[in-house]
């Protein structure tokens, strides 16, 4: 089959749990399509279960055993997109559209075996390939995958960006277009920052360090696999007609602001533990037993004290009595240890940090001017982060929005 | 593998959906597979949805359209049984049991592609018999199949109990228990005749007359199958350790009352058209338009009038609103019709009607003591059924209840 035509006309289009919502926005997004599919578009539809769906589902699952991950919480979770594409097909069908709902394991989108934290391996397009043919719009669960053994795998939460990115990967595709419920990546939280504005262009290494630290617009491994197959990310409002932000090649944008964005989250704890022992073995077990629960360790900042040395380390404010737990067993006898939970992750981030320097100098210049103190930092190339108390992080967005001419 | 040892261990346990309506009866249906388990069973899991589920999922498909048949009504409505499996795996994970949550597609169950209303052609077994070596639960999802495209599909309202009936069959085992919520199966609805009396034993035959007559306690395709390939069906209490009702045939039952049960379906209408033409033509055409719209016709009658024919019908009431839409477009003028819709059907079931002459008798002379109108009767070799006024359903019952001495 030549596919030349239907890759020039095929396009994933991908709906976000509040544009699925309710019964009225499912038939608003089947219009949205069918409107597509009028103007000559092929739409490749991905959808996300209906808001709230999936929050409904691990509360019942939870009730049962929090504790449980294997199998039947990924099957248990992957039914709201079940039901979110059965409604799409049928509320398509009613307008004349010729619809397929696909599960994972009729498309083939194939994962490894970690439950609810699953990663594509191989997506089969043939399925794809052959409703494209025959002009039907073939609507994907997101979120799920299917392992060797045909066992449901999920992608983990947000995982539905994925689900759309790697199909248009796998099907060549040079784009692929999210909707979701705001018009645009913002330069930070319009919540948090009102003066924040839409970023027409990012590149995908500043969205993936934005996702890491704390952006909720995309999943961060939809920006990889974007990255790697060098598939244009559109992320846009549902129901405005308007462009939003384009992640793109870093090549590809002509002019960068020195920082592009500031994030933030505001669930983070600190452990600081005083005299541990000067052995690299000591941290070692610390960090394989925390990483044996399950806990992901964030920011790690080490210092030799006259006796011994002192480490701190951050991890999101869920995963703080997990810590607790470890540590109660793991500690020898004349470490002290203590929990900072009211603070916050405050980060600037952009490829244009890269040719200027300074950009530290003026981080820290703003947060001291605000008199707010900094307990870890860590950066990278394009990313400078802090740990500060919750109640400064307000003031710290604000102030460092400014100072990097964010303001709109 | 030699699946003898196997085989004389194993036994599908179903669940319907006030056994798994809320979390706590869940972990009740765990902790009875976990009881079963360590008697030494090796128990077979299928499972319905929670109760309520259904009938919600069906509830936002017709909000789009009521009118939509297809693979996306059947994947919709097949989620509620996958949520349910889930969270009873979660269960028995919990309490030590090992066990596999499977789909349709999973295990292989597989239909025809009559969507909502599907026949399973097939059950591959190497699945189930490989975890049942294992020692690990199998939990299935009931009511689901999938066809030759790998589409899921479903069986129809109640189709938990084929599922499980035809596992069972296609295991080769001799018997399937089905767990409900009511502790057998009784001679009457206990709501309307409240001297109704549990029942022991039920030919296959009686039971299937009894579910197409409005017994709801068994999907009639799980008593046909039954039948066919020798499954007893144990119908029980899930949560009452006492036997219910067995469901074997004929010849193991050693003396038969001459009516087993007495039946009732309280939402049924009838229809009546005078002076048709005398024409076998004009009611195979009628018949078929009718068909065509998915209505069954339950009870036909027809007389010679002294100008033509007049011919009576009984279809569900449900389906009232179709057959006046056909009839609108249908009927040649001069010809009356008329509905009565206020109407109900009453049954006595017994396959010692065979062997005891006058039970046709004896039913017209209760009523007539009552003076009840009939409006249409229909019998076969082991039933009697007749149309009358619905307010007088309750006084008919009982008092062929007391008749054929089924009262407690």
């Amino acid at each position: 089959m030549n596919l030349n035509p239907i890759r020039a006309r095929a396009i994933v289009k991908k709906f976000g749990g509040t544009s699925v919502g309710t019964v009225e926005r499912i038939e608003a997004v089947a219009r949205l399509v069918a409107k597509a599919r009028h103007s000559g578009q092929l739409p490749v539809v991905v959808a996300s279960a209906m808001a709230g769906e999936t929050n409904r589902l691990v509360a019942l699952g939870n009730e049962i055993d929090s504790g449980y991950r294997g199998p039947a919480y990924d099957m248990l979770v992957a039914s709201g997109e079940q039901v979110a594409i059965a409604l799409l097909v049928i509320a398509l069908t009613k307008l004349g559209v010729p619809a397929k709902p696909l599960l994972a394991y009729q498309l083939g989108i194939e994962t490894d075996n970690v439950y609810s934290k699953a990663r594509i391996k191989n997506v089969r397009t043939s399925e794809l390939e052959n409703l494209l043919a025959q002009n039907i719009v073939p609507v994907i669960a997101g979120f799920q995958g299917v392992d060797e053994d045909k066992n449901i795998t999920t992608l983990g939460r947000g995982g539905s960006d994925t689900t759309a990115v790697a199909l248009a990967a796998a099907l060549k595709l040079g784009a692929c277009e999210i909707y979701t419920d705001v018009p645009a990546v913002f330069s930070a939280d319009p919540r948090l920052v009102p003066r924040a504005r839409e970023i027409a262009r990012l590149s995908f290494e500043e969205m993936m360090e934005m996702a890491s630290l704390g952006s909720k617009v995309l999943h961060v491994r939809s920006v990889e696999i974007g990255a790697k197959h060098g598939v244009r990310i559109h992320v846009r409002h549902s129901f405005l007609e308007r462009e939003g932000t384009w992640i793109v090649p870093e090549g590809e944008i002509v002019e960068n602001p020195v920082v592009s964005a500031i994030t933030h989250e505001s669930a983070t704890s600190v452990f600081k533990l005083l005299h541990i022992p000067a052995e690299t073995a000591f941290m070692a077990k610390l960090f394989s037993a925390l990483s044996l629960k399950g806990v992901s360790i964030d920011i790690i900042s080490q210092s030799e004290l006259e006796k011994g040395y002192r480490l701190a380390f951050s991890v999101s404010a869920e995963d703080a009595p997990l810590v607790q737990g470890v540590l109660k067993g793991f500690l020898p006898p004349g470490i002290e240890s203590q929990m900072l939970d009211g603070v916050a992750k405050v980060s600037t981030v952009g490829v244009g940090m890269r040719n200027h320097p300074g950009v530290a100098a003026r981080f820290f210049t703003v947060l001291a001017k605000e008199g707010i103190q900094v307990h870890l930092v860590t950066t990278s190339e394009i990313k400078i982060s802090a740990i500060i108390d919750r109640a400064r992080l307000e003031t710290a967005a604000r102030a460092l929005h400014t100072e990097f001419a964010l303001d709109v």
